[in-house]
């Protein structure tokens, strides 16, 4: 018995074309026992590409990496001594598959920065808010359903989505964020067509990749649409609290707890390295990521949980986040003087008040994929923007991270890039195109070495 | 587009019924919308049990938790405190999907100390094996896949399989290990009809739950089977190491690293709670895990590897494991020794010369499930033989582990559940059977929250 879903579908409305198998048939024995979502799976082309970027001489825009070395780093090692001497017994053991309960309680607390109130019951503890989104996806999607999400969006959302052979339909963005006419739309036709919608993928604030916040009167409309079509949203909302220019906006789950299922994660207000994030999900759902989280790991990292509840307990985490903020602050502020100095005319780009990306539309003429072995070869490199995509799109427009290098670091790459894509507009100007593009390559399998 | 695999199968050649819809109705407004493989998950009955099982009063033989307080504990403080302080900002980053570097070579030298001759190339690191196995179970196995398993076989395993909707068929044991002849027949019967057996997943060493060890001649015969039918062999090895009478035998990845994917573990050689664990793969097969890893994690805990690293680089490990033996061996022989003094006539058990459990055949008439409330009551705690089996089976089987309590515990828990048995036995005799049994519980969607 066989099943062959489509696994991918382009933008609503647009042209819905099945992919050529991809069976890789190069001195593979087992290639024809793995199963079906394996064969959707691809290396990504630009690998080799990041590798090169990642030397100390390249000013890379491109990671998504946050920049950690503000923490106190000698208090901390002192307090997880004291955690180990301690409490090692507990911390070095296995836990609870839902998350240990004093490290939910504490990200009850967390949640309550961003006017979200909820009970650390329907807290499920994820390894990173990635596997989250993985427990999320495998709870609800069978091969061929269709997930919503902002066109562009986390790559590695895409990855995992097409890991479960679910079909990407994008909704357009504008200043305010995803479009609820768009998304209005989109629903009413999919439906229309007796297409299985699971839920609307949305990232509310300083969106990964285009730096995009949604405001508050359009998240009361995205809400509005939740509830008239009894739609799931699924917010991911990893740099929430990394606001820069003002407070934080209420979550979508601040306003409505039962059609918003909620992903956190300390990654960007802590450290990635401990590989802890959340689900706060409705209670029913809650469940089924449990026993799913159980069948997945048996439990969330253990020793994370207690080194996480240690920092926020023995420190100000408040007033660390601060501190992340002044530094994203100048970094951004690096961005955005270096974007107005160096980009050639007709360059637009997005103004984030918060987060780490900005999002750049290239003049006519320009493809971000075809320039990037040229933009690293001149020791810069970004992300193109057809990584963000399901659908192709995206190849005039690249995401530039500011939250990495330093201020310094991120003028001086800003100004390499504005030499490059003035050389290509030149060659655009001269021979009427730019040179050859790159094959394309599908970013989507997984996100880069250095973490999109 | 509906999609209805059967969820189970039963024993080899035994009667195979499909499963009645298990949609859970009550309150919960997503029930339409979850994935087909949503449907097949259930919160384990017994929860509840092993609450009370876990009350200090009740000597526990149901869980498999490692004990690690001999492990030296405030050594290890002081070298996690300088780890952070001198590397901190590498090991609190994101890192690698498929593991770092210098973890991946750690773990090449652990599995030679079984014979596992591997390039470090090789090596997934996962969150902890449970990981490793839901990643090669994702790789390889669609809905209505077969896997094959030892019968009986660890409960998380067949949780992991139930999953991903495969079914699984259990292949018989002797005291050698998993046997062949059964296997073959299964095999060839299997492929007859049509069926797609993706791989074998077995435990050579000390068998979770029986505590069964493969000889060698065993293993020979079931790398011989392998070959002459090309079928993959999920080899899971967490107790490999914690041999407690003679050497370790050689892994069955030893014997051929092509039909072998082995899964490791440092959870029983070292602590649980880091959650590390690792598949060595053939190289076409550990790319897919590695694009399948970045999906669901982006990358193991950062951390917990430099921890591991650390503890592996500066103390002495191995001198460790033979510390973890003497203080295993001493509660394996007050296991055998309760057992021989307490158990009824007509009780069997298995002689483990590893690992953490023993399994328990009942008098004849007697029932581990709906003895099991009984037990508890009498302040003493296992795990009963159908949570081993995908059909069924077991009901005469309990499993006892003899890794957690001290031996002194160990005796009392086995004299309490003598005089338990021995009052089952009197009411069985006096009135022809045991008392009600429990109604029937699904124990395979997840392991017990005390980590079977």
């Amino acid at each position: 018995m066989e099943f062959h879903p489509r696994r991918w579908v382009r933008q609503a409305g647009g042209v819905s074309l099945p992919e050529p198998s991809r069976r890789d048939t190069r001195l593979d024995s087992y290639v024809d026992a793995y199963a079906e979502r394996t064969h959707g799976l691809q290396v990504s082309a630009v690998r080799a590409l990041f590798a090169v970027a990642n030397r100390p001489e390249v000013v890379s825009l491109a990671g998504g990496m946050p920049n950690i070395t503000d923490l106190p780093r000698e208090a901390l090692a002192k307090a997880v001594d004291r955690l180990i001497t301690d409490r090692g017994t507990q911390a070095m053991q296995y836990g609870s598959g839902q998350g240990e309960p004093f490290m939910r309680d504490r990200i009850v607390e967390v949640m309550a920065e961003e006017d979200v109130h909820a009970h650390a019951d329907d807290v499920v503890v994820t390894c990173g808010s990635q596997q989250a989104l993985d427990l999320v996806t495998r709870v609800f999607c069978d091969p061929g359903d269709v997930v919503l999400a902002e066109g562009p969006s986390y790559v590695g959302a895409l990855g995992t989505f097409h890991a479960y052979q679910c079909e990407v339909v994008h909704i357009g963005m504008d200043d305010e964020g995803i479009d609820p006419v768009a998304l209005r739309v989109a629903l009413v036709s999919l439906r229309a067509a007796g297409r299985r919608v699971k839920f609307l993928y949305t990232i509310p604030n300083f969106q990964n990749p285009t730096g995009v916040t949604q405001t508050l009167r359009r998240r009361h409309e995205v809400i509005a649409i939740a509830r008239e079509y009894d739609l799931l949203i699924v917010e991911d909302n990893p740099y929430g609290l990394l606001t820069l220019d003002a407070e934080p906006l209420p979550a979508l789950r601040s306003l409505d707890a039962d059609h918003v299922l909620y992903l956190g994660s300390f990654s960007k207000i802590f450290a990635p390295g401990f590989r802890v994030g959340w689900a706060l999900a409705p209670h029913a759902v809650r469940e089924k990521l449990v026993l799913t989280q159980e069948a997945a790991t048996l439990c969330p990292p253990v020793f994370s949980q207690f080194a996480i509840a240690t920092y926020l307990d023995e420190f100000d985490w408040r007033a660390q986040i601060d501190v992340f903020r002044g530094m994203y602050r100048e970094r951004r502020d690096a961005m955005m003087s270096g974007l107005t100095q160096h980009m050639p005319e007709g360059t637009t780009w997005t103004h984030p008040t918060g987060g780490f990306f900005v999002w750049v539309t290239l003049p006519e003429g320009l493809d971000s994929q075809a320039m990037l072995p040229r933009a690293v070869n001149a020791r810069v490199a970004y992300t193109t923007g057809t990584a963000f995509y399901a659908d192709g799109l995206g190849s005039r427009n690249m995401r530039l991270s500011f939250c990495f290098p330093t201020p310094e670091r991120i003028l001086e790459g800003t100004r390499r890039l504005g030499e490059v894509m003035e050389q290509e507009l030149q060659l655009h100007r001269t021979f009427g195109l730019g040179s050859e593009p790159l094959r394309h390559h599908d970013l989507t399998a997984g996100p880069a070495p250095d973490i999109s």
